[in-house]
């Protein structure tokens, strides 16, 4: 079935209010997954969980933008709501909220919420800012939907890390769901900045998960965080269009620089290895969620 | 009859969950009257107010760590939780949520809800980090209790603006509800930090709310913003034990500076005017809230 497309919050409102009404408490959940539209088989993946878990699903696109910085590239992201409409509707979506910038901010705004430490190391060091316009953005989503859970892919490990812990730290009566990384056949992660890459480009951006791939072999002959960093950046760097931002093993969730020296298979919990590589003007992201102690298996496997 | 005392968030979320299934949506409205305790008049004038309004009535006792500077009075800041909830009874509130500082902050906390630009004149400018401290813990109090309205008193009108401010930029679905502040019939603003004056300082402390009462008519005589803030700080000046932290006027909700030689009288909308007032370690504050085109009528009158 078609899902119902709203504009405004108080529409959105409305319908949720109705469909809370027309059901017992135990079979009213609301399921949520926010994006920025140009939906990948990724968010496909969050959809179909979220309406299988949920009673109603709500989705919602935007590109927001106070998490883009000046420049970055906010005016070219792709955009297709056509498409994203139809996707929906095949993964079980009951409404698409896609608002505009005017809805989403009426006003001079003034508040700001704001995660330290979790936001300070990976991509919060390039990209200033980006992650208050995350956290402010996605408080408002919740408050306006205020679903049971809320579906976020941990390609972005980081954004999830951080919006699992405003949820806490605020007391949001949101369950955050963190879900796998979706990878096209060849192992490129998805993306919607995919779209960018030049052939070449694309071919080359396969080191990331190509060097990823390596890394519970590494962490089990026993190297250190500084010694794993360097294996991948020389594994990346074997791609010459490749420009490596960062390739950096951290605690997960915390976001923690591991013990120095000390070999990594020794780290208690979840180990977050990620990377950030620019091709050109385009920056990718992936990563790994490794439990060390468990002889480096996944911590987070397909459902 | 008596409150039902919760010192948990999962206990409090139930009973809030229970009340709202055991009625018909319209009669199931949550009223939330948020307070450090200690409770005096006004504090009652706003929990009776939400009982008349809703359904049920939450209150919350909580001295909050996070609003009070390295040097203010969060050790001494008077409790007294039976006489508060025997008041509390009296006033028709039927939760009273008091929890540990442990279950508001169980986990090193990272995110702070920012609001700035109302938060920087008045008390913001002399107790950097308070209004952070406010935002955030009422962002998280709103998030626990989900309340339909929450009810402030405007006798700290700076903050019922920033959290009436926090609320519309969030998206939050509780109607903040501001209040007439509550006087003794001498005048003096009810506050919990009035137990700290001397019987001297007490006496001086009625040349708050005797010169705030004055300007309505200096309006009307035509004085702009800086003769206003110079009668203000004569007029309390004559109280020998007062030292006056500030005595201004700004355009509310917003707190900006009016057009600053123009005559006030000639102001859009809700004028502030605000004074702050040390009485050797204590300090006080009181304001009035008026329509200057509608000849200083009082813009909230007591209900």
């Amino acid at each position: 079935m078609k899902p119902t497309i709203l504009r405004t919050v108080a529409e959105l409102r409305r319908e949720i209010a109705a469909f809370r009404r027309s059901r017992p408490p135990e079979a009213a959940s609301v399921g949520f997954v926010p994006t920025m539209g140009y939906l990948h088989e990724g968010h496909a993946s969050l959809l179909r969980r979220s309406a299988r878990e949920n009673g109603l699903t709500v989705l919602s696109i935007f590109v927001n933008p106070i998490q883009f910085g000046p420049n970055e590239d906010l005016d070219k992201y792709p955009r297709d709501e056509e498409r994203d409409v139809a996707l929906a509707a095949s993964c079980g979506v009951d409404l698409v909220f896609a608002p505009t910038v005017r809805e989403m901010y009426p006003q001079r705004r003034v508040t700001t919420v704001t995660v330290s430490e979790v936001t300070e190391g990976l991509c919060g060091a390039s990209r200033p800012g980006h992650f208050d316009g995350v956290a402010t953005v996605v408080a408002k989503l919740l408050n306006i939907v205020q679903p049971d859970r809320a579906y976020f892919g941990l390609k972005d490990a980081q954004q999830a890390a951080i919006v699992a812990r405003m949820a806490q730290d605020l007391n949001m009566p949101t369950e955050i769901v963190p879900c796998p990384t979706v990878r096209e056949p060849d192992g490129l992660a998805l993306s919607s900045r995919n779209v960018y890459l030049s052939a070449e480009e694309r071919e080359q951006a396969l080191s990331l998960s190509r060097s990823l791939a390596q890394v519970p072999a590494w962490i089990a002959e026993g190297v250190s965080a500084s010694e794993l960093s360097e294996r991948l950046r020389r594994e990346i760097g074997r791609s010459p269009l490749a420009q490596i931002e960062y390739a950096e093993a951290l605690t997960y969730p915390d976001l923690l620089p591991p013990d120095g020296g000390a070999p990594l298979r020794g780290v208690e919990g979840q180990l977050l290895v990620a990377l950030a590589v620019r091709f050109g003007s385009t920056r990718l992201i992936d990563n790994r969620l490794l439990n060390p102690k468990e002889a480096g298996v996944e911590a987070c496997s397909a459902k």
